[in-house]
């Protein structure tokens, strides 16, 4: 099959073998997928991954033991648990210590004709929610997993670090969600394109208030530093940016000030899909091009470029 | 009065003036202080602070304007907020931002025959609670405050690293509210001391366990990066020590095993009183030696030995 791999380098082929299914596993052909900030990581060469990178898509269930999949469009939650482990049994298999993940860890990606995860792992999308709607459920579903882990009150004050795809996201889905954060960027384009969207939205360096909530999407190695300044006494930090390198950090803040920080990364699938199929959101304005398979690179490219949100990768 | 007083160095001194009470505030007789981790950073630098350090003390209220507190044995809070601001009106006075900190921050502290403190910074002590029982309260307080800011339940797997003054404390208060932490030092009298008070305990490189919460007290550059190894996905770490420099710390596992970080400072003292009144706690066998005020410098010198854990200076 064609794919787009990484081995010290990325490249496009078109002789990769195709995916053989375990067993409870499927086989789903790639309609569309998503080049997201972890991909350009790892196309640096983060978590040494080697092979097929690529974990935001949406296709259609070409093999499955699972008549009730077979033909099905889906999305797929990208974590693959070993089934067997007290994590898994505890519902945390995206926590599985032996866990493989699609596109990131000891599974092939979507950036390819074909992918395999385990039945468990794919949901059904909802015939009114397009392709090119339906890729953004994997990060959105990132961005939900904050509302599963802390609660926010409505009148919170939240600032969101960071105005790439991460932190437009995160910002959207608290907006769908009846939150006013404020997103704080250095881009004044994509600033200006997420106030078109009803965010509020502020140059970085000009906060100088303290936010009852900051949300770190910056995936800087400073991004950790100016959240721990702009977060009040008793306030929460959530960490959604794996990127940020070991930085050098002053910790005594967080025990004065008793900040808690909140590590946050994948979510369940459901709340992302219900939001979308509810009409509450709909990121595709964060799209600024689709490129074919075979144009993967050029895709990547793209991508690369600090001012583009969303680049998405079809294989009609 | 008499006092150590830092100013680039420590020094005792007989000639530094009494304490003048301001409207609301009373003066209280030193009877007992306690040297705490802070206090030596402080006597390195710690803060930029200048005057009296300490701030662990029981004493007698000699002259207050409220008839109620004269007279009275008492410890005493050592945030003392504004009283104005939207913090210490929503009951945060220990993180208003213009507050004053005893012995750490724009108020002298406890090292001297005298200090003063606002009249509702103070608590009177039971009569069955003596002075070298009593000056535990305010370190006991931090101990206790675990428990205002976390739901731990019982069955939860807990270590303290560090094995000084702080993670011994944490570990008896943990002990005393039917816990079962393991505190994880470098130091083998300390831990035999801890295991004799019936307290768990382990060598720290010995441990590979993943826990389901760690408390950091080591005041070590290495302990928060320690602490990310040592616990679970989606597990805490309670942070306790300021003393901590910056240092390289790569965030990335706390995102990628959405680990929780709490910042824990101070904490209500009513708890630790109670505690320490319904006899749930005796943190006396930590005392390594009492001092007269005078003889302070020499006090210091014992606090600094690595395998001392707790040195009181009395002011009979």
């Amino acid at each position: 099959m064609r794919a787009l791999v990484f081995d010290r380098k990325l490249e496009f082929r078109g002789d990769y073998p195709d995916p053989i299914a375990a067993a409870g596993e499927c086989i789903v052909r790639v309609a569309v997928a998503g080049i997201c900030g972890t991909d350009l990581e790892i196309a640096r060469g983060y978590m040494q991954y080697r092979g097929i990178p690529g974990h935001e898509f949406a296709g259609r269930v070409v093999e499955s033991q699972n008549a009730a999949l077979r033909g099905k469009r889906v999305v797929g939650e990208i974590n693959a648990g070993c089934g067997r482990c007290t994590t898994c049994a505890a519902g945390l298999a995206r926590h599985c210590p032996n866990r493989t993940v699609l596109g990131i860890l000891g599974r092939d990606g979507a950036f390819a004709e074909f992918l395999r995860l385990p039945d468990v792992n794919l949901i059904p999308i909802p015939d009114s929610i397009p392709d090119e709607l339906a890729v953004f459920v994997e990060p959105l579903a990132a961005a939900y997993e904050i509302f599963e882990q802390v609660h926010l009150a409505r009148n919170q004050t939240i600032v969101v670090l960071g105005d790439g795809r991460l932190g437009a996201l995160v910002a959207l889905a608290l907006k769908a969600e009846k939150y006013l954060p404020i997103v704080a960027g250095h881009h004044p384009e994509k600033l200006a394109r997420l106030a078109a969207l009803g965010v509020g939205t502020a140059e970085e360096s000009s906060l100088h208030e303290k936010f009852d909530v900051a949300i770190e999407c910056s995936g800087s190695a400073s991004g950790f530093q100016r959240a721990i300044e702009l977060v009040r006494p008793r306030g929460n930090i959530i960490l959604k940016s794996t990127a940020a390198a070991a930085s050098e950090i002053n910790l005594a803040p967080i025990v004065v000030n008793e900040i808690t920080v909140i590590g946050s990364r994948c979510g369940r699938f459901q709340p992302a899909l219900d939001a979308l199929a509810a009409g509450k959101i709909d990121p595709r304005p964060l799209i600024d091009g689709a490129f074919a398979l075979n144009d993967g690179l050029a895709a990547f490219e793209v991508a690369k470029d600090p001012l583009t949100f969303k680049i998405l990768l079809s294989t009609p």
